[in-house]
C-alpha cells in the first residue's frame, strides 16, 4: 500500500572522524523516503528553494518517490551544518539556515489525501496536526518529534500523541516527554499519552518497542564502518513503514519483522555519507542484512 | 560442577538517588558468588580483615558459598564509596581503602585446585595469573579487568588473555584494550588476543557476546526499579558461570542460556542496595525473569 511522508528536505553539511561532506542531500523526508522505497512507492510532501538542482529530483524520483508533494518555493533550500564528536555518539550543530522550511506548511496534494500509511517526520505539532486533518483517515499514522517541541509546544503535541497510532522518538527524548528517568517506565507513560505503539531509538544499542501488548527489545545490526550517523533516525522509520506498508496487516509479527527492516536501512545510510549508502543499496543488500541480523539475535 | 571465584570481599558505601547504604556488604567475589549460588554450589578465594562479621560469613555459607579460601589478616576490610549520577549511568569513587586487599596473594585451597569452572574477578593480571598458576588445568576459565590494568599492565594482561578461555569487559575497556573506537571491530579484535569468547557488558544496553563462531546481542532485562547498579558486573558473571557449570557440554545453545542466566542475575542485584535483593532471590524468581527475557527478545 502506499505511504506518504511529510518532512524537511536539506542541504547537509556533515563532518565526522572519516571527513566531510559539503551541502550533500539531505532532510528527514529524503533519508525517509530513500529507506522506504527499497520496500513501497513512496509520496513525499515538503519544500525547497529554487537553488534545488534537477539531480536531486531525478535521483529520488529515479528511486520511486513520488516529488508531486514537494514544493518548490523562491529562496533558498533548508541548510544544517554539524559536527560529530569522535565516538560518534553526539554532534554539534554549528550553523542552521531554515531558508524556505522556516515557513513550510505542508500541502498534500489530492491525490495523495488517502493515502493509508503516514509518517510525520520531526516538525512542530501544529504543522504534523494540519497534515493530518488533510488525510482521509489513514490506516496508520506514526509521528517522530524532538526535544524543542516538547519544551515548548507541549500542549499540542499532547494533542497530536492522542491522535497518532505510533511515536518513533529516541531515549533521551521519550524520557524528557514522560518525565521518568528510567527507559521502561518512559516507554509506559508514553503509551499512556495515545499511541499504540512507542519505538525507541537508542542508535548503536538498538531500540525498544512498546506496545500495550508486547514490549520488545532489537539491538543495532553490527555495522563496523559507521561514517556519517545522520539520517539514521529516519531511515529507520522509512524502513519499519516501508516494509509495514507492504503487510496485510498490522500484527506483531509483521511489526517485529518492520522493526528489523527498520535497524537495516538505518544501519545502510551511517555507512556513507548523506543519502550516498541508502541511495545505492538495493531489496537484496536489505534482505542480507535483515537475515544476519536475525543470526545476531538468536547466536544462530 | 564446581566453581571458584578469586576476587574481592568489601564493605561498600554507595550514594545513588534513592539513597544511601553505609559499609554494606560488597566485593566482587561476594556478587559473583551470590549470584552463581542460585545454580550450583561455589568456593570463594577473597580476604578480609578481623572486622569482617560472623553475619556476613553466616549469609555467604547459608547460601552454599564454601569460604574455605576466605582468608582472614590482622587489619581492616577492603572499603570503598562511591556516588552515582542521577541517571545512574555513571559514578564517581570519593574513597577506596584497600586495607588487607593491598597486598591480596590468593592461596587456592589444594581441595579446590581442581575446580573446573573458575573466575578472575577484577585485579592485577599478575594475581590473576598466579591463580591459573595454582590451578590443575580448569575446564573453562573466564576473567574480568579494568582500565587500570589495561593501562599499567598491559603486557601481564596481554599474556593473561593468551591463557583464559573468556573475558568479560564493558564497553570502554574493550575500545581501550584494543584501540578500536567500533564496538565490533573492538569485539573481534579482542578475540585476536586470545580468548575464544568475550562478552562486553553495556549496562542497560545489554551486552555482546563474541566469538570466531558467532556473534551474540541481548539486551538488558527490562527492570524498572534500578536502586544501585553496584555489583551489577560481577553479578553478571556470576550468573553466567553459574549456570554454564551446570551444564554438560559448552555449547553455542547453553553459552546463549548462560548469557540470558547472566542478564538475570544482574538485574536482580541492581534492584537492592549492596547484595540485599540477590541475597533474597530464589531459583524462581531466576526463571520467571530468564522467560520475561526471552519474552522481550522475542516480543513473544
Amino acid at each position: 500500500m502506499s505511504l506518504l511522508v511529510v518532512g524537511s528536505t536539506a542541504f547537509d553539511t556533515v563532518e565526522t572522524p572519516h571527513g566531510t561532506a559539503t551541502e550533500c542531500l539531505g532532510g528527514s523526508s529524503t533519508y525517509f523516503g530513500l529507506a522506504a522505497r527499497l520496500f513501497t512507492p513512496v509520496r513525499l510532501v515538503s519544500v525547497v528553494g529554487s537553488d534545488f538542482p534537477q539531480r536531486h529530483r531525478d535521483l529520488l524520483q529515479g528511486h520511486g518517490i513520488d516529488l508531486a508533494g514537494l514544493e518548490t518555493k523562491p529562496g533558498k533550500t533548508f541548510r544544517w551544518h554539524g559536527r560529530y564528536s569522535q565516538d560518534m555518539n553526539s554532534r554539534d550543530t554549528l550553523d542552521v539556515q531554515l531558508n524556505t522550511f522556516g515557513d513550510f506548511r505542508p500541502k498534500v496534494p489530492a491525490a495523495f489525501c488517502a493515502t493509508p500509511f503516514v509518517f510525520l517526520a520531526n516538525g512542530s505539532p501544529a504543522t504534523q496536526r494540519s497534515v493530518l486533518e488533510q488525510m482521509e483517515a489513514p490506516r496508520f499514522c506514526v509521528a517522530d518529534t524532538m526535544d524543542l517541541w516538547i519544551t515548548h509546544e507541549r500542549d499540542g503535541l499532547l494533542e497530536l500523541l492522542r491522535r497518532i497510532d505510533g511515536l518513533i522518538v529516541n531515549d533521551g527524548e521519550v524520557k524528557q516527554l514522560t518525565g521518568k528517568a528510567n527507559l521502561i517506565q518512559a516507554g509506559r507513560a508514553c503509551l499512556a499519552l495515545g499511541p499504540k505503539l512507542v519505538i525507541v531509538k537508542k542508535g548503536e544499542h538498538g531500540c525498544f518497542v512498546f506496545s500495550n501488548f508486547f514490549h520488545y527489545a532489537l539491538p543495532a545490526y553490527p555495522t563496523e564502518a559507521v561514517v556519517d550517523p545522520t539520517g539514521a533516525g529516519d531511515s529507520f522509520a522509512g524502513g519499519f513503514m516501508g516494509y509495514l506498508a507492504t503487510c496485510d496487516t498490522i500484527s506483531l509479527w509483521n511489526m517485529k519483522r518492520a522493526v528489523a527492516y527498520g535497524t537495516v536501512t538505518a544501519s545502510l545510510t551511517v555507512e556513507g555519507f548523506g543519502v550516498e549508502r541508502i541511495a545505492q543499496a538495493d531489496r537484496d543488500t536489505v534482505e542480507r542484512r535483515f537475515h544476519e541480523l536475525q543470526q545476531f539475535v538468536s547466536g544462530g
